[in-house]
């Protein structure tokens, strides 16, 4: 039976129920008004946990039994480690060996690493990975080959399901770089130090049980506590939890390409030029190739004016702990270590802050800190004329990309798509994305090698930039020189109508479907 | 209607129902399993709060109009500034000239500073205080004056109570030494800094609204964010929120006296005989005259014996971070600063950690701290010769104090009370306590000047120091000496059958009634 499709405020359809739970159409940026409560979890005794503290169980097949594993049920895991992580695939080979089946992953992210789940896909012990779904296994899913209905989230929204009871996770799993027996733990220190664990946070507060697995055990108490032992039901120790030279793995490198330094010297020279750039500022750029370079870009603005950022948010690299350790910041309030310098100075420097999906992101709380940034810079795999944009399929259709905290970041109070407007041979400015991601009244600038685009609702960025002598260009234009240039484009992603995947809008309404591949 | 009365599990009877809520008589420790779901609270939007994170309201009356005051509601407030408090005084003028009546407040603690608010629980503003009543509250309560029955709790019972649901916080106020606009808080810095928010932050978590109070607003983001602002309405500035050399008041000097000096001496040369002494122990020492004096004899022995402590659980004081300091201990785990000296280590110590009473005591957790502390060196106004003792009132009946984290201390691996066995013709070793607010089963070793009494069940401290030179006896041996001193010993206390308040154990259960002075 297909799934009845329902039309949200953005025109796109998506499904009334997935997986047979009823869900909510995309209402529009701020209209969807949750009531309910918060979830909660049982109430808990000392009297059921060791007085003296120690949790420690042998091994991961008798932390899995102890903690209840059995059919279906879901299992959480955080993405600190990128593609360096070594425990979400040893679990799942033992959920598999303990003929567990029917399980949920409900991952903060996927990565390469895990392609090796996919045979666990295949015989039955996972039938639906619920997070960012990247890589093989996008493309696993993009054919049609997952069990269930895949739900796309952000960072925020993750938190913002587990709070609001829509996500139950039965059992989080914790790679933690440090812990002492009692469960505090931190990512910060240890032989596989990753930095944060801000994305595991709210699976240690909601989770029914909570199993941190460490390679280094340190005596009570472990101190700093980004995960507190109060919340945690059993510690093992294993060999090794990751590889953090692993975690540069994907994004994180600066730009070589001479079009895209282009592009994020355009990005720069316009938030210049804006006036965006002064005295207590703050921004976000992320771990892509253009934005690293932007960073760069604003550094040296920065130094130039005299002027000092009062935070950056952080994905944090190398360069924005230069920039805090220049003096050139008073923060970086950082979510994830996107290298091994954001990772040793978030050890280092007070001033380098671990901050949680529900501090940075979650729209169901009061306030977020996303939208208290002055701008930030994103990617993004397509956008429309009239601003919406992509981020998780390729214009062939595939998905290979999760939203991470892009849908978040949205709400900075200048945010910029710094994007090459042509790649291979795809039209990156487009009259309709594959999939909408971002509604286009949140994304104020477009930012090409072919000129600067502003949303028409930013009046202000309008007048700021006026007299500059930056390339400001209507978005129609843009996408029309693209047109001509391309000779061949690329043909439209051959898609069926079976929706493998949703992708749900920071609230937790449903703004896009992404669609099975019809080969 | 006279309450109906039923006896608990230590033979002390206890209302059936407080202010018409249904109770649980104490069952023994650790008997008690709770079960249910822990409180929750409505699920918000960023769409309801300012983009711009701006949450400032003019004033305390705007602030309290603004966050739905109205009769019967439950106000709560920390204690950090002991009685250096300026803030509650003036919140229940407010509310009084508001013409608010019925309020419950649900402070973590009272102090002398708080008399003023006797006139509004004369007035029906306020109807019941619902947290320790200290000093004139105290004794205007014990006459029978406030119109609903009291609750004490410990520290960690206060945490229970509002985490099952047990009391729920219409409106928090957190006073607040260092603020952004936004609501993210701490106390560890600013002109009026107190050091630790630690009491505020279960009030943050599950109250209706939260009102962050400061008179030091600084640019978002406020680091460290003890509260997160994502858990905060409103945010309001006033001229000084509290006098910080006010927090030494109350228990805070050591002890001058030779007699409760020996008493000191005596415990400390207990612990190093039981063989507690050694490296990477772990100790927590109240602020009381004798557990200061203590403190500094274990520093003398730390330092002969060339041991170092893992850590030492605070309130604490210049002592302690002198310890801290000169490399006697990792780390300083501090639930609250009791001097400056305390505040300004929270500061510059990054071993000197700030603490909630969910991670140190609250018993309906996954663990709590408490239980893996060495030894903790405690006071008690009465002691019987079962090793029951009493915190709360003293020998005349009157309630004069609260119970801390006093109760939670007990679950230590060495609870000592350290006392004098005669105060004024009192004699503190008796047949019965006055109010039974720690099971005797939890309290190790009494010491007094008259020698040292180990609880038969702790064979294990009485073979570590049958071979010492220390003054160890039966409780009922220094018991009778103490009564053969005393000529004329005072009067038991004359009591009405009327409970007043009543006092919980940590799991939420009643322990014992507080009766009305028969004047």
């Amino acid at each position: 039976m297909r799934t009845k499709m329902v039309k949200n405020a953005v025109g796109r359809m998506v499904p009334a129920e997935i997986n047979s739970i009823p869900q909510t159409p995309f209402m529009g940026v701020g209209k969807y008004k949750p009531d309910g409560l918060k979830a909660t979890s049982p109430i808990r005794s000392c009297s059921d946990y060791p007085m003296d503290g120690n949790k420690v169980v042998q091994s991961l097949k008798d932390v899995l039994q102890k903690a209840g594993i059995r059919n279906g049920m879901t299992i959480s895991s955080h993405h600190h480690f990128r593609n360096g992580d070594l425990v979400m695939n040893q679990v799942f080979d033992m959920c598999h060996e303990l003929g567990v089946r029917g399980l949920r992953w409900f991952p903060s992210a996927t990565f390469p690493c895990h392609a090796h789940i996919i045979d666990h896909m295949k015989n039955g012990t996972v039938d639906l990975v619920e997070g960012s779904l990247n890589g093989d296994i996008g493309r696993f899913v993009s054919y049609g080959n997952m069990r269930k209905t895949g739900i796309l989230r952000s960072h925020g929204g993750r938190w913002q399901a587990v709070q609001d009871g829509e996500v139950h996770i039965d059992i989080a799993i914790i790679a933690a770089p440090t812990a002492d027996t009692f469960g505090n733990a931190t990512g910060d220190r240890g032989p596989s130090a990753c930095g944060s664990l801000g994305f595991a946070l709210v699976d240690s507060l909601y989770a029914d049980k909570v199993i941190v697995v460490t390679d280094n055990l340190v005596p009570f108490p472990c101190i700093p506590w980004q995960i507190q032992g109060q919340n945690v039901d059993h510690v093992v120790v294993v060999d090794k939890i990751g590889e953090p030279d692993k975690i540069v793995a994907g994004t994180t490198a600066i730009t070589f390409s001479k079009e895209r330094l282009g592009i994020a010297e355009m990005t720069a020279k316009f938030v210049q030029a804006a006036g965006i750039i002064k005295e207590g500022f703050s921004f976000q750029a992320g771990a892509g190739g253009i934005s690293l370079a932007f960073a760069k870009y604003v550094k040296e603005m920065m130094k130039d004016a005299g002027v000092k950022a009062r935070f950056i948010r952080g994905g944090s690299t190398k360069q924005l702990v230069e920039m805090l350790e220049e003096g050139l910041t008073d923060y970086i309030l950082d979510g994830q270590t996107f290298d091994l310098e954001g990772v040793r100075s978030m050890m280092d420097n007070s001033g380098h802050v671990s901050t949680s999906p529900f501090t940075s992101y979650n729209w169901h709380g009061k306030g977020n800190f996303a939208s208290q940034v002055d701008m930030v810079v994103l990617g993004a795999t397509e956008v429309d004329v009239n601003f919406n944009a992509n981020v998780v399929t390729h214009s062939d259709g595939l998905l290979l990309h999760g939203i991470g905290g892009w849908q978040n970041c949205l709400f900075s109070k200048c945010t910029i798509l710094a994007i090459p407007s042509i790649r291979k041979n795809n039209p990156i400015i487009v009259d309709d994305v594959t999939t909408l991601v971002g509604p286009g009244e949140l994304i104020d600038v477009v930012v090409t090698e072919r000129g600067i685009a502003i949303n028409p609702l930013r009046d202000d960025l309008i007048k700021a930039t006026k007299n500059s002598d930056l390339p400001i260009r209507g978005i129609n234009i843009i996408k029309s020189e693209i047109d001509e240039l391309i000779e061949t484009p690329a043909p439209k992603p051959n898609l069926s109508d079976k929706v493998i995947s949703a992708v749900k809008w920071v609230d937790g309404t449903l703004i896009d479907s992404i669609y099975k591949m019809a080969r």
